[in-house]
C-alpha cells in the first residue's frame, strides 16, 4: 500500500532545469534526486528525451534514469515530445512517460511544429510502439493536456476541444491524461469544471494528476480545488524552479516545500519528511548559485507545534 | 443591493502601515483611499485608534476617517484595542469597528497586557458604551478572534477556547466575530473546521469575515476554502503590505490584487476594477519608496482574454 494520500511528483529536474540557462552537472542532478528520494518523494520527473541541441540542460537524461533506477521504489517519470523520445525513454527504463499535447493549436505548432491532427497521429504511433514493448518494460503512458486553461498566444482555450482531445487520446490507447496549466491561467472553478467534464466523459481513473503553475499566485488554491475533488497526483518543483520556456511570460512552478506543508497540515499524507525536503534546497543552491529559489515555508519555517500527517 | 458577491476589505492603510517604520503622509493616505474607492473597493480599514506613541504611523486616523466620510457609500472600518479607542472611533464616525481578541492568552498579554477575562471585561465595557450611542452613529462592532489558528509563542491554540470565546463575546453583545490568522498558521481544513464549529454554535450570520495572512503561501488557498463555505468578507492588503508586528516572524497580508483576480476569474463579483486597482500601486510606491510590494498579478498581468465577473 502506498504510504501517501497525495502523490507528489517532483518535476524540478525536468521542468525546472529545462527552463534555466545553467546546465546542472550530472552528479549534482543525481545528488538532488537521491536527496529527494531519501526525503520520501515518491515520484520524480528526472528529465526529458529531447534533442540535446534543443535542451542541452537535459542531454544526460538516460544516464540520470539509469542512476534513478538504483533507488528502490522510486517512480521515475520523463517527458517525451514524440515517438523518438518515447523509444529512448523505454530503452532507458523509465516507469512513466508523459507527452505534452498543447490544447492551444497555435502553441502546439509553435512549440513542437504539429497541428492537433498531427499530434494525435504521433500519439497513435506512440501507443502502437508501446504495444510491441514487453509488459514488464512498458511505461505508463500519460498525455499531458498542456495549455488546457488558456494560452499566452491564443488567450482562452475552448474547453470542448480539451474534453474532445482527452477522449481521443484515451480512445487511441493512452493510459491516462493529465491537466497542465502551462501558462498559469487556471482558477479553481475552471479547474473543477474541466476535471469534472473529463471525468464524466472518460472516467475518473483516466485523469488523476495535475501540473499547475503559480504564475498568478493561484497554484496552491488550484491544488486545493483539485485534491478536494479527488485528484491524487500533483506536480511541483523544489524552490519553484522552472516554468515553460515556450509560453512567453509564463513561469513559476508550484513550490514543492509549500505544497507538502499545505497537504500535511490538512491531514493528507505525502510520505515526505519536510525537514529533509527543505535541506535539499542547499544542494540545489550550491549547484545553481545564480538561480532564484522561491517558497514561503523555507523563509517562515513550519509553524510552532506543527505535526505533519505523515508523522502520525 | 450590493454590487459584489464577496466584499473585499482593504486593510493596507491600517494593517499595512502599522507594520512598517515609514510614516505615510496624511495626504498620501487620502489619495490611496480615494483611488481604491474609485476602483470599487467597498470597505477600507483606514486606521487604528491607538496611542500615537505606540503607533505614530496611524496618529492621523481621525482625520483620515473624516476624509473617508466624504466618499459616498464607502464602508469605513477601523481597529480599536479598547474602550478608549472605541470612543474615539465613534466620535470620528467610523461605520465598523474591530477589536482584536487574541486567542493565545500569552500573545494577548504580550500584545495588549490583558488576560482573556480582562479582554472579555473590556469587550463588555465596549458593548455597554455602544448601547449609549444613538443608533445612527453606532458602528457595527466586530470582535476579531486573532491568533485563532495558532500562535508563534504558544504554538497550537485550543479550538475549544476559540469557539468558547466566540460564544462569550456574542453573548456579551458583539455584532459579529471574525477569524484572524495573525500568524499565517492556517490551513484550509482547519479553517473550515473552526468556521463550521462557530457557525454551529453561534449561527452563520455571526461569522462572515476572515482576515488571513500569506506568511506560508497559503493565503489564497485559505480564502478559497472560506468562500466555498460561504464566508462573504475577506481582508487583503494592496501589495501585501503589512502583517502583525507583535507576533514575531509573522508577516504578509494577502495581496488584494491577486485575491481580486482569483475571485473575479472564479465568477465571483468583487465590484472592483482590477486595472484601476493595479494603478493604485503607483501611488503607494511613490509615497513609500522603500517598502517592498508583493503580488503575482502585478508582475504577470491578467491572462489574455480574461473577462472579470464584475464586468459581465
Amino acid at each position: 500500500m502506498a504510504n501517501f494520500d497525495i502523490e507528489i511528483s517532483e518535476v524540478g529536474p525536468r521542468d525546472g532545469l529545462q527552463s534555466i540557462k545553467a546546465i546542472m552537472p550530472t552528479e549534482a542532478k543525481k545528488a538532488w534526486i537521491k536527496a529527494e528520494f531519501e526525503a520520501g518523494v515518491p515520484e520524480i520527473e528526472v528529465g526529458s528525451f529531447v534533442s540535446p541541441k534543443l535542451l542541452p540542460q537535459l542531454a544526460d537524461t538516460a544516464e540520470i534514469v539509469a542512476y534513478a533506477r538504483t533507488l528502490p521504489g522510486l517512480q521515475i517519470a520523463a517527458l517525451v515530445p514524440n515517438l523518438r523520445g518515447l523509444e529512448a525513454a523505454v530503452k532507458a527504463g523509465v516507469h512513466k512517460v508523459g507527452i505534452p499535447f498543447s490544447q492551444s493549436e497555435t502553441h502546439s505548432i509553435k512549440n513542437v511544429k504539429k497541428t492537433h491532427p498531427e499530434m494525435l497521429a504521433e500519439i497513435q504511433r506512440c501507443v502502437e510502439f508501446l504495444q510491441t514493448v514487453p509488459a514488464e518494460q512498458r511505461p505508463r503512458f500519460e498525455v499531458g493536456l498542456s495549455t488546457a486553461f488558456g494560452c499566452t498566444i491564443e488567450g482562452n482555450v475552448d474547453e470542448d476541444v480539451v474534453v474532445s482531445n482527452a477522449e481521443k487520446v484515451l480512445e487511441i490507447g493512452a493510459d491516462e491524461v493529465g491537466l497542465s496549466d502551462t501558462t498559469g491561467f487556471a482558477n479553481p472553478v475552471q479547474l473543477k469544471r474541466i476535471t469534472q467534464r473529463i471525468w464524466d466523459s472518460c472516467g475518473k481513473d483516466k485523469l488523476m494528476g495535475v501540473h499547475l503553475h503559480n504564475t498568478r499566485g493561484q497554484g496552491l488554491a488550484n491544488v486545493l480545488a483539485a485534491v478536494e475533488m479527488g485528484i491524487t497526483t500533483v506536480d511541483a518543483s523544489l524552490g519553484g524552479i522552472g516554468g515553460c520556456p515556450w509560453a512567453p511570460g509564463a513561469s513559476g512552478n508550484i513550490v514543492t516545500e509549500d505544497l507538502v506543508w499545505m497537504l500535511e497540515a490538512m491531514g493528507l499524507k505525502t510520505g515526505i519528511d519536510i525537514d529533509k525536503l527543505l535541506a535539499v534546497r542547499e544542494l540545489v543552491k550550491e549547484a545553481l548559485p545564480d538561480e532564484p529559489m522561491y517558497g514561503f515555508i523555507p523563509d517562515a519555517g513550519v509553524p510552532k507545534g506543527f505535526v505533519p500527517a505523515s508523522a502520525v
